[in-house]
Order: structure tokens, then sequence, then C-alpha cells
């Protein structure tokens, strides 16, 4: 294993460290390990609050502030937090107009943050809402999941849902409004290479020269296929075929994410992005926005994934929106 | 070689169509593999022209825009541009005002940059200087290059006088500044792994499994020596004594750059700026600004460098001035 790192037990704790001395703007609590806005709780706006295993940054702590989120939970890596923390973090960001949980279906997290939900309902009186993301085409039921996963929506839903929450939209309006972006968004990935988590001192699972994985999740869990090796036009074709077969992108403008694993060149991924951009052009669909780079990550992983989101003239708006955090910036 | 590319001769040209589809706010020439801010020329200010090899994304041409760079020249990968595709980039930037050329100090650019220069002069009476940044103090002369090679300084370089030709600054205003800022920086990099260039198919170097490069190239080239592999901590000490010994950066503030050389996690990226931060503040040196990311980086290559500028209130107000590219965004 070479990693930039001290001892594989402490990379977290210290990779907060480093984030605390790069960002200013954030406050860290190292303790629960969350990162906050700096000016959290915000007087009249709703708390958003997301959180997961580490590993995917910038997902989630990079997506912390004005505009987006107003505190993440950093588990172990690939490991749910606490609902401790989840619940520190709903208290630490409620100015009481309650508080949304943004949640990547994957069991530990639901299951943790449902947890802190009702410990916040029972101890604080704090109103706590989830949304829970389910946007992966690739499998129905996985190692770590009951029904699809959450992975590249997430990053698209908290820019949008954050943008909505720092106009002082209710948690209610908060509410549909996840709800809608989860409905109208589908992703798929593939690995080239698995990743080694520091504290398993090994990859997570082995790909031979001439393999790739379909539809892998963002911990390396198995995806549709194991397959050969193809070209980046296959492998555009074969990303979105599920996700288009899914859900009908043809009816209005969309925003798009090529999203990189970790270990993959940006020049690779607008490669990729190419391929992706001809393929939905050909289809018929309206590209509004786009992404395209590192934005939910699983390590070192060499591979990408595609997000497609319906996204009408009100979710265009409020992507355009300023928005101030480590992983996403602009207008501000 | 595992890639998401189609065929290793086209990856150049087929990622400039998708930074063309990602990015309509620059214009390409596919002939000349070029990208221009979408305004060029844009009358009242000198043109900004950089380029060098590819596979060092988002330098440079994702640091085209307002606020940085008028157009950028992108080679075959890890190969000089041409003097035709630089002295076109020069025409297509040039607005009446002269046009300054940011080179990276690699015999094959430098060159190719001279000509280019010296054909604008003769061709066209369009008055061009030359910025050669050379901060990398690992080696003295390296495989590709006399003196020290052009490393991390060089984004840095071209946001401030990015910044500083936004302004309508004039050239001979531009040259003193861009001189004073490459002298001001020193960088120094390492690797934990080599990068595939897609055209070789295999690795530029092995490194054993307990190994790493210290003072390594953005090409792969040799660097100080090849050492067992450090710690995090250790590893910052190793980067950052000769940069400290090279130059005095305790008479005032610094800008900092943690960077990623392409294949290694945000989460180490982070935790790495941490060390460095430690070290920094023990030797009574003041952070103003710093990035930490993939900024200057070599394909897939997992590892880092650290970049130190001095920076006087001037520069630290050019640094916030507002950027719009795909690379560097904030204030717009």
């Amino acid at each position: 294993m070479k990693k930039l790192i001290n001892d594989p037990q402490d990379v977290v704790a210290e990779a907060l460290i480093g984030i605390e001395a790069a960002h200013p703007e954030v406050r860290v609590d190292h303790t629960n390990r969350i990162i906050y806005r700096g000016d959290a709780p915000k007087a009249g706006k709703v708390g958003l609050v997301s959180g997961g295993g580490s590993g995917h940054e910038p997902l989630h702590g990079g997506y912390v502030g004005l505009g987006m989120l107003d505190a993440a939970c950093a588990g172990e890596i690939f490991t749910s937090p606490t609902p401790d923390q989840m619940l520190e973090a709903t208290k630490g960001v409620d100015a009481g107009n309650g508080v949304l949980h943004i949640v990547k279906n994957y069991t530990g997290d639901v299951m943790n943050f449902e947890m802190a939900a009702e410990l916040a309902a029972a101890e604080t009186g704090i109103t706590v809402e989830t949304v829970v993301v389910n946007d992966d085409v690739a499998v129905q039921d996985s190692l770590y999941t009951a029904g699809r996963r959450g992975v590249g929506v997430t990053v698209l839903l908290e820019k949008l849902v954050g943008a909505a929450a720092e106009e002082g939209r209710p948690l209610e309006d908060l509410v549909a409004l996840a709800g809608a972006i989860n409905n109208a968004g589908r992703s798929m990935g593939m690995a080239l290479t698995s990743c080694t988590v520091p504290a398993a001192g090994k990859p997570t699972f082995e790909l031979a020269e001439d393999e790739m994985e379909l539809g892998i999740g963002i911990h390396g869990e198995p995806g549709r296929r194991r397959v050969r090796l193809a070209s980046a036009r296959e492998i555009a074709e074969q990303l979105l075929e599920p996700i288009l077969a899914d859900l009908d992108f043809t009816s209005g403008p969309v925003i798009v994410m090529l999203n990189g694993m970790g270990g993959t060149p940006l020049l690779e991924l607008y490669l990729m992005y190419g391929e992706v951009a001809k393929i939905i052009d050909k289809a018929g669909i309206t590209v509004a926005r786009n992404l395209v780079g590192n934005y939910i990550t699983s390590l070192e992983m060499a591979g990408c994934s595609v997000t497609l989101l319906r996204a009408d003239q009100e979710l265009i708006r409020l992507w355009d929106a300023p928005v101030s955090t480590a992983g996403l910036r602009w207008g501000i």
C-alpha cells in the first residue's frame, strides 16, 4: 500500500486537521468529526446535514458552505458516521427552522441517520426530515444496500437544495424539492481499478489487466458485471444505456455530471465527457449545465460515473445561484 | 494500460472535443489545438498565452478565462506544442497591446515559444515578451531541462498576472510582475507511483512497493533520489526542507499550494496539507492563501508537490481578484 498517510488508523482525523488549516471559512469539530459552515447555525434558514463514510472527497465535507450544506459528518473510510455524530451536527445547525438530513442509500447510513433523527426529536424537539438518495441504476440491491445505491445525484441535490435553503425556504418545501430531485436523476459508474482502504492495506478487489467493472459502487462493491476493457466510446454507451432506459430525459434540459472516481486523469474525464455529450445529443437531450471532474470519489479508484438530472428552469436557477465551498464555487 | 480512451493517438484531440462540449465559455481551435477565452482578443488588455505538453490538466487549458489566460496551446502528452500553434495563439489574442508568453522551463517549450515570438515579430509586428518559470528546487538540470524546471509556481503566476492583465496593465508591467513572482516562488514534488503515457503503453518508470521518488518532475523524469517510502509527516519535511533552504519565506505572508499529481485521493492531499501547514507554522511563516487539490498533474501519477510563494499585499489583492476558469473560479 502506497499512500500519503501516517498511521492508517489516523487518516480521517488527520485529514480533518488539514481541512481546517486549508479552509478558515469552515469550523471543524474534531471530537465529533463534523465540518460546519463558519456561521452555523444560520438564522432564518433550515439546516442541511449530510455525511457518510470518508474516502469520497470532496463529498461531503467539501460541500459545506454558503449555498450547500451546513454540516457534514465524516465517518471512517467507507463506514457510516455514528448516530451521535449526526445528532450533534443536527443540534449544531438548527436555527429553529428544522433540519434536513441528506442520506445516501446505504444500510448503515440510513439506519444511523434514522436513529439520529429520532434522538433529535426525543432529546431536543428539533424537527428533522430526511431525503434518501437512490439514483444508481446499476443494481437493485447490493453488498451494503437494500434498493438502489445513492451516488452522483447526491452532489447535485446538495447544491440545488442548498440554494433553496439559502433563500429561506421552509423545511417542507425543501423535502419536496429534494424528493423531486432524487426522482429526476439517475447515475451509473464503472471502474478500471480498485482502491485500497488504508486500514485494509490491500485492494478491495482485483481486476485483470484487460477487465473493467460496470456498475461499480463507490465502495468498490460489485456492479452489474465484469467485462472486457472497452474503448471510451463503448464505455460511454454502456453507462448511458441503462440510465436512458430507466427515465425519459428528452422532455426538457438536463444537468450532466461526468465524475471521476479519484484516480483518473482529468484529460481522460474530458475525453469521456466528449463521448457522453455525443450520445446525449443523439438521444435528443439538451444539456443545460455540466460538471466534469472528481466530485464523488472512491479514494484512488480509476474509473468514472455519469449522472443525468432533469432540470427545469427553477432547478437551473438554483444551480446558478452562488455557492462557496471547497468543492463547488461560483457566483461569489 | 487501463485508460478511458479510444485510440492512444487521439487522446489530446478527443479531450479537446470534451472540453469544448463542457465549457461553452471557451473557444477551441481543433486544427491548432488552442483553447481561447470566448471573448479573445479582448480590447484594452495584454494577451496572455501559455501552453505545454498535455497530461498536466487543469494546467494550461483549464486556466483559460477571465482573470487568467487568453489562450493555451495543447501539445501531445508531455510534448511541447509547436511554434506554429504558439504563433497562431499569439495572433488570436493580440488586441494591439502585446502578448506575454508564460513558459515552463523545459528545453522544448522554451525553444518553441522563442521561435514563435520571433515569427510573431517578423510576420505580424506583435510585441511578444516571455517569462520562463523555473521554480523547482529539486534538481539543477534534468532530463528535459537546462536549469530548474517550471512547475507549481506556473499555476499561481497565471492567476496573479492574469488578474493584473485584466486590470489593463501594460506589457512591461506584466513582464516585471511575472519575473518577480517567479523569483519569489519555489516548489518540490514527489511520486509514489509512475504514470503511463498512452502512446508508450507502459509506465514511464518503475518504483518498488516500498519506494518513492523525491524531487520528481511532472513528466516522470528523475528527481533527487529514490528513497524508502516514508510517512506523510516525513515526506512533508523532505519536500519543505529544500524549499525553505533556498529562499527566505519568513519576511511576510505566503501563498501555499499542496498539489496532487493526479492519482492521489483528496483525503490524502488534505492530510498532507495538515503536515505542511504545521511545518510552515513552526518555521515562523504566515499563510495568507492556499490551494489544496489537483492543479498541475502528471496524468494518474500518485504523489504531490508543495509550492510556496512570497506574497505581499498587492499579490494577495491580485490573488483575490475574480477568476472564472474551469480550474480556478471565484469572485464571479
